[in-house]
């Protein structure tokens, strides 16, 4: 089993400062919020340039060239409702520390996201969601059964889809909680590999409380055996929880040093 | 189901300061640490007295007394392997706030610490273990199932039994993590109570280290359907993470103050 993959969620349109940055092409607080996440351990970086729809590819080839031309060709998540603002990005994307990820398909209006993850070689995140949230797991497998053919049939490998169960807020669905983490075994027992926004548990509630929420969800959330999580990894407490999951899991060797690393 | 069952750890001979103050039957540093762990959590104490044996009786008799009428018959673990000393202890417990916890019974010599739970209509925890280290999962599982019968047969409830499965420490026994994981998943699968020292599993490392491992591991164990744990209550991230793992269960309701209560 492979360490726990952290995708980092800081590049994204809804942070005003790295909207401005992508905006007006400026380099440094999209270099410097980057920097912040791969020193605190993200594995891949997500890039949301939002909808995008005037200049999304231009935007997308910009980000992936810079990042990937500052840190050592890290691995990326291309996140964007312009799907030819993914084609852009994946066409100048150097694979060399790993295969680019597509966020995401669904199994409504953005199955297509599929198709052109698989005519790319992309690895693709796939929610297990259609019009609306999904009632139950019997909604949510018959979504994950969908998107695994859709994608074996254009000739993906069934590693490369992640399946998102759409992680719910506590705060008006705090029954569904166990709902999730039973899918996430769902998926595991399947072999599937998994990810998702799990932060999305604690919208709404006091700052302070929101790394613990996570903390504790994301520790659950593994032991049922998500293998990844779009995350904030400058969040300290879930770093280590995840850091501390892996060794337990038996992903990471024990060292007194292990949170540094 | 039920709320997570916190039992204090730091009542123990194993701490010089309250060793002294058992020997010397001084109330004050005990009725402290009393203190200080129910106002961080706990459901339980654990009266941990040693072996005591030569005033055992005498002694788990006088802290009985003392906790119970200092803090409303608050309900407590008799921890010693001095039978008479449990019972004697027994002999002077209010259970208006909870049965008596004997800790504890194993499959091996202390298999009749159930007999005397059972004759004392008390809770008891029962270690999946005979001579040594169980080598899996299987041999814990023969070990529930001879205590479970045990117990059965002299008439106690099931759910009076808190199978452990015992927690072993990450240094030098890392690949058995998951192992113990999954017991948990398997008593709770039975329907069964478990319990453990869970701390043990960070013996050995930095100060600094032991609450993110254990409040990692204790998320882990909650999902496996962990119902209790013998911990230090006054270990701030372990209670959020207990207190935020019963949200996530159902076992609590979210409001914005679930930490403070």
């Amino acid at each position: 089993m492979g360490k726990f993959v952290v995708i980092g969620e800081r590049l994204s349109t809804t942070a005003p400062i790295i909207n401005k940055a992508f905006t007006e092409r400026d380099p440094e607080p999209v270099l410097k919020r980057a920097e912040q996440q791969l020193k605190a351990g993200a594995t891949y970086l997500d890039v949301n340039i939002g909808p995008a729809e005037s200049d999304g590819e231009d935007l997308m080839k910009w980000a992936v060239t810079l990042l990937q031309s500052h840190f050592d060709n890290v691995p990326l998540a291309l996140d964007t409702a312009n799907k030819k603002a993914i084609e852009a990005g994946i066409s100048v994307y150097n694979r060399a520390k790993g295969k680019p990820i597509v966020n995401s398909a669904d199994a409504a209006g953005r199955i297509e996201y599929l198709d052109l993850a698989a005519a790319n070689d992309a690895i693709c995140i796939a929610l297990c969601n259609g019009e609306g949230i999904a009632k139950d797991n019997d909604e949510r497998m018959m979504y994950c059964q969908t998107l695994l053919e859709r994608g074996m049939e254009h000739g993906m490998e069934a590693e490369d889809i992640w399946f998102d169960p759409l992680f719910l807020v506590v705060k008006g669905m705090q029954d569904k909680q166990m709902q999730i983490l039973e899918c996430i075994k769902m998926f595991s027992d399947m072999g599937l590999n998994s990810t998702g926004g799990l932060s999305n548990n604690s919208n709404g509630m006091p700052k302070a409380i929101r790394p613990i929420m996570d903390s504790a969800l994301v520790a659950m959330a593994m032991m049922q055996g998500l293998t990844s999580a779009i995350v904030n990894p400058n969040d300290l407490r879930l770093m280590e929880t995840i850091k501390s999951c892996d060794v337990f899991k038996g992903n990471t060797l024990y060292a007194d040093s292990y949170l540094e690393i």
